[in-house]
């Protein structure tokens, strides 16, 4: 199984390990470091060998970063992660900051002390994120100090060893382009950028540009490496040898000049020795990379990772592609729905339960169809009652919830095949609530319900950019008082990251919507420690079909998840014409789509029909 | 009266002005020129002696700039003024270029001659602009050279003098705040921004802190004026003695040091010499005046002029007068539609006949309420059929249509009275169209009117933006392929701007909207050369009542505009129940405020009750 259920985390290492670290501190002339959860390539998932945060503090959330000084230390979190951080962490020695009323810039004008020297490494942050501290840290008159070695590694001692996962190909026929026409259409923004060369340090950029996949991290099937590319000649590949078998080594060493690793400094010292004028992204790579080739006389051109928008515009194949991944996945989440619809309602199964069901199904499905499940795209969220109100829940053995009739059942999962990643959250309701608990999950729902429609259905002129849309998916809640915390829509690659930017639908969601960019679209509602919802579909963005009269080129979604929307929690009366005609047409879609499903059983069919029988009168 | 409609441009004139200026240019060893439309005050109007631009050009509208080469020139306008600038401008000796398209930075890059000497009054542009050009020049080892008198007014035989309108006081009754709290509250400011002082050039933020009032431009009852806020001590207010009575000046000498203008620059230098710390805004401020305080030693801060926020944020006292003054604005409006709708059908009446009537229907109600109309709030825009799709139409003798039965006409005017200045825009139908452009104009009119209800009846979070929630008043244009070229709203001052920041609800509006603001809702429709549709009512920001089972601090908004709506240019059918509950409600509201109004005659009364009779079935 891809998913574990264990309790991760220990906090009561962390005095201990605090401790270890401080002391070669202080053997380092060190008043303070910095701890973030980055590795050296700034991802959402790190490999066991770089997850330095959580060993320090316990902490496992995807986004944390701990300082430690001489006599006190904090960890900045966000809203997601505020219950999550008392359970992983000590607190009497990590004290728990919000990172969004106080960022670690903030803090450490207030509590570094004067004239301090605190270290980090540059291979795990921005220099966004650099620039902002050593501003702050100016204030103090203290110095913001890059370390050679990282003293906690050398507090370290039974830290893994990094992760050789075998690369794979992305055929053209999944890819839907090949290598050297990407690399082409590259060096062309590097030549309209006016640069010589740019640093690629994502994993996710490196995969989509050399058509090959990995098995280094969780959940993302990317292979960590680094690379630079060239305006003109041979682009470097840095990637350790032994996860390359002969085929592929033979086809990448075709393309590309292929390197250790541990040559990429080096590399980048000769691009400045070359006084080569290299883009490189500062919100994105570390801050060693700039500081290696300025060191050696390069110049330092600050841009976007090319590669993102590339990426996010995804051709015919990855499409077609991404539609077969979603009508698989979609037969997968039927049959768990009626396996669900049936077991849940005697009150015996757990979260965890449904979670290792929901996994065997999709590896079920896909084996029979000859895609096999690659990964899950994330640690499934099975969440029920006031679980299903933290917004990054992870079932644990520790957290483990009996499903119980008269609560809702909010599940949030996906699937990595070679063709495509999902993600997909139904909310369920389990038996029979009381009438006014019924009446008040109907009313939130159907708002929620509303937003997603509004969002599915819009069209919206060129150039457009999420951040302008968002509130679409929330006016409806907003009329009753009520919001939810989250973006409406991230971005998802092809069988790569479930969360890919830069196309968002969400405050911060300023790239404009582009013809083939994918999206979620999930509003959701939570009331702490009582209940969750959340409706998810996949959505892609297309050239909207001309409207008699219409003056303007639009754009609109297509949804692309097929499976049902719970119809039991709708208060019809909440609903217009127009939005009852979309979730039924909707439901038809997802009928005639999934009915003719190989091996469904006569149960899973009929339970399919009556999930999509039409709701208008 | 306040408008005039004669053709104001004389396009022919430009040939012999620029050579005038050209040749004092030669003298001065300068190759070109830039001669922006702003005056030493960044104002949207500017007074007949600072009129550059079109004493140079022709050129009217209230944004553009001209750039004066040895050979060439060329004025940047926006897509409002596209066609306006070939009425006014000879384009044989200027070539008009969108500045959205291609900004005058982006421009000099590619015309300016190697090793330029491009001049640049120093006064009339913003440090912003400044930065971007120069940038922009050095790419041709070209320089912007302030020049230290004006060479276009050396040119200028029959300039204008500058305006010395009276000064009057805006009284607290009225302005609900005296000076001495809002110097504190300033004062408060700076101190929280760490700077010793800050200075205002735009005369509405002086208007707004000294409760004063002026008549120097059009239509805004601002007197031109610099002053410099102090964290500690007196403000200094540089305005000339001659707009001041006695009983003024011995009011406002007891709060601040009153100097004449002459005495700005001295002062400027006197804060550098200080090495006063000093807050600027690089965006509203001329570059002259950080120059004169650099120059001197000072240290200049970067932020919004501090008066903005302040200003935004109406108190009870405004706000009863804005509504005070939009119930006469709507009497006003009402008599003036009951007249159209008398006169119009006939087919005689022009746009000219219709605006003048407007004019002296404002007049007269306010006159007989005793709050006398001070201005009007902007040229009015009368207009109809292929007028009335152009944005910032000005009617005049040249371009006055007749009002033809089967047409729409658009009216978008306002008064500025002591209490309030008001801003509406209304779209009636005359006579009878043929049936097939009845529904299109049905079609898109009702639309609009989605557009205007989704913002007028919304609910949304505190620290909600109006770029957020601009896509809502189009949303429905959009799913018919169709979208409108203008922001949904703007600010509104207190007897002030007509336009007014940093409120805004559109793409560029990101300051959260807060309790007290007034916007404007105008929602459009405009098909170039055929028609055009507008409906706007002011509304102000207000905290929404709670709704049961709401968890959030929620704002809403007041409709504060009291006039009927066209109601027969509405499709029904395209309305939702809730949208005809708001229309009809808001009639209703208008009727019981109108409807006893002194002086409505049987006709007018009638009329209301027609127009604000319910469309529910």
């Amino acid at each position: 199984m891809f998913q574990g259920y264990d309790d991760k985390s220990d906090p009561t290492l962390g005095a201990t390990r605090i401790a270890a670290l401080r002391a070669v501190l202080k053997q380092a002339g060190l008043d303070g470091f910095i701890v973030p959860r980055a590795d050296e390539h700034q991802g959402e998932y790190v490999p066991a060998s770089a997850a330095r945060l959580a060993w320090l503090s316990g902490f496992t959330g995807s986004a944390g970063t701990a300082i430690i000084l001489a006599d006190r230390a904090a960890i900045f979190i966000d809203g997601r992660y505020a219950l999550q951080v008392r359970d992983e962490v000590d607190t009497s020695v990590f004290e728990p900051v919000s990172v969004i009323e106080t960022p670690l810039s903030k803090w450490l004008e207030e509590h570094a002390p004067e004239n301090a020297r605190i270290g980090f490494d540059a291979w795990l942050m921005t220099r966004a994120q650099v620039r902002r501290i050593r501003k702050a840290l100016a204030r103090k008159n203290a110095e913001l100090v890059a370390v050679e070695n990282n003293p906690l590694d050398a507090a370290w001692s039974d830290r893994p060893a990094p992760p050789l996962g075998p690369v794979s190909e992305q055929p053209v026929s999944l890819a839907g382009r090949d290598v050297p026409d990407k690399l082409a259409e590259l060096a062309g923004l590097l030549a309209d950028k006016d640069v010589d060369a740019a640093v690629l340090t994502d994993p996710a950029s490196i995969a989509w540009t050399f058509n090959i996949r990995g098995k280094d991290v969780p959940h993302t099937p990317r292979a960590l490496a680094f690379a630079v590319l060239r305006r003109e000649g041979r682009p470097q590949l840095f990637i350790h040898g032994r996860k390359l078998s002969n085929a592929i080594g033979n086809r990448l060493g075709k393309i590309a000049d292929l390197e250790a690793p541990d040559r990429f400094a080096g590399a980048l010292s000769a691009l400045g020795e070359a006084k080569a004028r290299v883009l490189y992204d500062p919100s994105g790579s570390a801050e060693a990379v700039a500081a290696a080739i300025e060191a050696a006389g390069g110049t330092i051109v600050n841009g976007a990772d090319p590669v993102l928008l590339p990426k996010a515009r995804k051709n015919a194949a990855e499409l077609a592609g991404a539609r077969r991944a979603q009508l698989r996945d979609g037969a997968a989440m039927l049959r768990f729905l009626c396996w669900l619809d049936r077991m849940a309602p005697a009150g015996k199964l757990t979260e965890i339960d449904a979670a290792k069901k929901l996994e065997r199904v999709r590896r079920q499905v896909a084996r029979a169809d000859g895609w096999p499940l690659q990964e899950v795209s994330f640690d499934t969220i099975s969440s029920t009652g006031p679980n299903a109100a933290i917004n990054h829940y992870r079932v644990s053995e520790g957290t483990n919830r009996t499903i119980a009739p008269g609560d809702l059942f909010l599940v949030d999962s996906g699937g990595q095949y070679r063709d495509g990643t999902t993600d997909i959250t139904r909310t369920i309701l389990i038996g029979e609530p009381a009438r006014d608990r019924l009446d008040l999950y109907r009313d939130r729902y159907t708002r929620v319900l509303k937003g997603h429609i509004a969002i599915a259905r819009m069209r919206f002129p060129k150039g457009t950019s999420g951040a302008r849309i968002d509130a679409l998916a929330r006016a409806d809640l907003w009329s009753a008082g009520l919001d939810f915390d989250h973006g409406t829509g991230h971005g998802v690659g092809a069988f790569l990251s479930v969360h890919e930017g830069p196309q968002r639908i969400a405050k911060t969601g300023h790239a404009p919507l582009e013809p083939g960019m994918i999206v979620s679209n999930e509003p959701g509602f939570y009331v702490a420690r009582d209940f969750g919802i959340r409706i998810e579909n996949l959505i892609v963005v297309t050239e909207a079909a001309t409207v008699p009269g219409g003056d303007r080129d639009m754009l609109s979604f297509e949804t692309i998840t097929l499976a049902p929307i719970e119809n039991r929690l709708i208060a019809p009366r909440l609903l217009s014409a127009t939005e009852i005609a979309w979730f039924d047409l909707y439901h038809q879609r997802v009928f005639a789509s999934l009915s003719g499903w190989p091996g469904l059983t006569g149960r899973e069919r009929a339970f399919l029909a009556a999930s999509c029988r039409p709701i208008a009168g």
